[in-house]
């Protein structure tokens, strides 16, 4: 039986979604549960691998599995086993050939910005940032990242992929209260850090240390220095992951 | 100099914000805060007293002081020394009559409700009911709340007060995300535990064990056990206080 799950969690606490030696990570912790409770061990396949720090509220991964349970009710149990800060908030049975990362035809990332001068008291969940900025500049940047790109400048510079061209649907930025500015970005797949170094170069923008039209030729530099710093984990969240037809 | 303090806290560690022999609390943190600096005690006012447990996003309070710093400085020297739980927002000068308490309008709470059958990963500051619930008949009853009413009957059991009279100006509930139910009300005032009570009669509708046109009689009998059951603190937060003019 092939089981899709859909998963919540507070990165906080976790070095990211992918397992790795002595670390607490979130596909290690469903492994694990899987194993102890079936008795052997089953690869756990996420869509995103999502970075140390980095939150999730629609993760979505599947694992094969024979035994007596229904795919919901893996839900219960893998919700009693798991710390609270990682929720299965959906189980079902998809068909064998469902893969989770390799059938993804989008993702959608939040980037969550404080711009005020006080931290917030309440939410830990953004980045805490203070320094004055201009959102306009912010703004008239962002449509350069639309579309089909190269973003090798803005790749962590010890990642290997294939290819380092990406898609980006739609980038918008809105204002959920005052001072807190949610980015939101859907692309077909980022690179390792993308949308943190796109968001750090926005600030930069934002602040006047960059012409908002120099995007394109940071774009072309191809080259990880040509772009702007990476901001915190802290403020990222995988949103959804969407798929063609009905997964 | 009278200071007016603009004070954010995740209530979740605080005894409520009323200074308490022996108990962690707003006031008291505050309070212990300015004597520290000053080497002499004085009273914080607080415009609304919230309960243990309860969050603040827009809780207002007023000290007298002197000394040599501007009133602007106090929300710097603040925040250093309180815990990251507790943040002042804004502190601003303001005339020797203004009473933080005395001269508000009306004050605004919301409180959140997450109604399906997980638990929240990222956000514990919502009360977690994974009943069924028909909202529709929420809605219904809500309208009721309007107006002047004697509120007797949703008042903790144990409190003394002058008058239980209080107005409802505006009470909306909205979705946030699938799942998240937002109640916000907006009143002159609210007797201990009120929202909370509300809440748990207007859950208890939903649920199907009371009637949307029930509030009037429960109103009419000026008697706790009338009403429904008192929702947990984790939910409710003081989002805003009104004044008259220019405080």
């Amino acid at each position: 039986m092939n089981v899709r799950l859909e998963i919540e969690y507070d990165g906080t606490g976790f070095a990211g979604w992918q397992r790795q030696p002595h670390k607490p990570t979130v596909q290690a912790h469903i492994e694990d549960t899987i194993a102890s409770v079936v008795g052997q061990r089953t690869v756990v396949y996420g869509a995103s691998r999502t970075d140390s720090g980095v939150h999730a509220l629609g993760q979505v991964a599947n694992f094969f599995v024979e035994g007596p349970y229904p795919a919901p009710t893996w839900r219960k149990i893998l919700n009693h086993h798991l710390p609270r800060e990682i929720r299965i908030v959906d189980a079902r049975e998809v068909p064998l050939t469902f893969h989770a990362q390799k059938h993804a035809v989008s993702k959608i990332y939040e980037y969550r910005v404080l711009n005020r001068n006080v931290a917030s008291a309440l939410d830990r969940k953004l980045l805490f940032y203070p320094k004055v900025c201009d959102w306009d500049r912010v703004r008239r940047a962002m449509p350069y990242f639309l579309g089909h790109h190269d973003f090798k400048s803005f790749q962590a510079a010890k990642s290997e992929v294939r290819t380092t061209d990406r898609e980006i649907l739609s980038f918008t930025l809105e204002t959920e209260m005052p001072g807190l500015f949610v980015f939101r970005i859907e692309g077909t797949g980022f690179l390792k850090q993308m949308v943190r170094s796109v968001v750090g170069t926005l600030l930069e923008i934002g602040e006047g240390k960059r012409d908002p039209d120099s995007i394109p030729a940071i774009l072309a530099a191809r080259d990880r220095r040509a772009a702007g710093h990476t901001v915190g984990p802290e403020g990222l969240c995988l949103v959804r992951i969407r798929y063609g037809g009905h997964a």
